[in-house]
């Protein structure tokens, strides 16, 4: 089968499509049937830059705008069997550049669904989404039946993204499913254009030794996932049969929930005094803004009944990373944690 | 002052017209500040056939392609202070043609705020939504904090539309507020491509001494708001100071709850046994999918804090439209009714 990851140069897409060409193949069941795993013949890569890292002959990587729909057309065929749809303008990108967001979080979607339609094979699509969707006066534990009020564009245009896959899959345009994604921390690497990125900053950079300012309080509550754990649900996503998912196309993900005092605490444990003190309190309002919008806890027992896979704790995020992106599993002794069991 | 109405030769439209030209003033008070009633000096009704019946020197009416960005142009500009934003594909009709659905519901509200947001003076636009927006498995009572799961395009496309007004009021472009119809009805003249048009024509037609076929079975519950009381919901939700809105644009108008044996037994007192002898039961699986995917209760405690007024009864619906559209108020006496208050 052919596979397409759009922001496959991206830090998802390209740790997804490591696990996929790992894996080298997806359970996708015909309804009622029980199939074997089917090989992944192709693996196509879309960005806006090309994919690098990944040699292997089942990949494609493909260099074009997204919300151009001779690129989509180009990408989606009707061997197209799974599509991981992660391209997308995170929460402060989409704040900063309204139209950017509009095109990319809503206009995209929206083509690539219309491109998958014009196909007629009805692929599945995964689409991440995300806390974002929720804000303003939230219960203490977010229902899936809670209303959807963002607080942000990057929220209201994945809203916006998560409703029309929801009704192209409502009308068998597609196999849609959308995967609300917590923040997924800790990240290696760069900030992001998400608001969410000082809750990796805050971890990453100290053990590199570098100062990072965070910009909000301690008391700040923060629902996250690993980017490891965040690759296993979306492949977990992927292979859901259509019937368990029902009329409802929407999960949202496990997630830890986890105070930035906490995260410190557990910088602390892993870098010491000098690693705390490379953080920098410095309040930004419009960061605080966004982020406090967002749930800090949800009810998963949804995801639970589908089998979505779930980090164990704050802790066990901090070793994934510190195993996954610094190579450094001696530091996870500092953890105090039993190995990790494979 | 400037006031636009889209969908202005529409049932609605015609309607919300004449009861602005018959007040003559909106009281559009700038937050904090209390305003006398601005006179309407320009009424423009925007369609796609010309608004007839209007003879009067405020009206101009337009007639135009709403989904055209130089249309929307054209009606809208710097002193244009209020948008009624009626236009809208129904919801039997975005379900039949999924493309033209996407173009007046979605894309042409999107036009349309972004026009508003191009002439910079952050207009005010009351956009009709409706109670199919909602869908699934409901609670017995639809509460302000319910999750959105339209099981329509319709309803889809009008959720979508909702959460574009939301951001772009909350980023300061416009100041919008989408009220959600309960079932408009009794409606006179020919059905309409909403799936709930039978509600009408189940009392009109047999008044006429026609029949009809009733799509959905007696215990059918459908929430409905007479014309009339929509006109006044829409012209107080215009005037409804920003503030009281605060985060939330979006309110669930007041409705009244009532079963398709209901509305018959109204017949029976209104037309009698020869009137309910016209009704004839044809079930029709797509629109008793839709209608029974419709919340028939749902919280208004906010619309009233909001001073929304609201119907009687299903008796008082029944009335209005003698009243209003049958100019036969001597029928109302076989409503056992008191007469009405002015």
């Amino acid at each position: 089968m052919k596979v397409l990851i759009t922001g496959g140069a991206g830090f998802l897409g390209q740790r997804l499509a490591r696990e996929l060409l790992a894996r080298g193949a997806l359970r996708i069941t015909p309804q009622g049937a029980t199939a074997e795993p089917e090989p992944i013949t192709e693996l196509v890569l879309l960005d806006v830059t090309r994919a690098s890292g990944l040699d292997d002959a089942r990949v494609r990587s493909e260099v074009g705008d997204i919300a151009q729909r001779d690129v989509l057309e180009r990408v989606i065929d009707a061997e197209t069997t799974v599509i991981f749809h992660l391209a997308a303008v995170l929460s402060s990108g989409a704040e900063a550049d309204f139209e950017l967001g509009m095109r990319i979080n809503v206009d995209a979607t929206r083509m690539l669904l219309d491109v998958c339609r014009e196909r007629g094979h009805k692929p599945r699509v995964v689409l991440t989404s995300s806390v974002a969707v929720y804000g303003g006066e939230l219960p203490e534990e977010v229902q899936d039946d809670t209303a959807l009020t963002p607080e942000s564009s990057y929220g209201a245009q994945k809203a916006i993204a998560e409703l029309l896959l929801c009704d192209y899959s409502r009308r068998g345009f597609v196999d849609g499913r959308a995967l609300r994604l917590p923040t997924v921390s800790v990240r290696p690497g760069k900030p992001n254009a998400a608001a969410s990125s000082f809750a990796s900053a805050i971890i990453r950079e100290p053990l590199n030794g570098e100062t990072t300012a965070c910009p909000v309080s301690g008391a700040t509550r923060v629902l996250m996932i690993s980017p490891r754990m965040a690759i296993q649900c979306l492949v977990a996503g992927s292979e859901i049969d259509a019937a368990a998912l029902g009329d409802r196309r929407i999960v949202n993900l496990p997630g830890i929930s986890v105070s930035v005092d906490e995260m410190v605490e557990t910088l602390s444990q892993v870098g010491g005094p000098a690693a705390v003190a490379r953080v920098e309190w410095e309040p930004d309002e419009t960061v605080e803004r966004i982020v406090e919008s967002w749930p800090t806890s949800w009810n998963t027992k949804r995801a639970r009944a589908l089998h979505f896979p779930a980090d164990a704790s704050y802790h066990a995020i901090v070793q994934a990373y510190l195993e996954d992106e610094l190579n450094a599993p001696h530091l996870r002794h500092h953890l105090r944690l039993p190995h990790r069991r494979h």
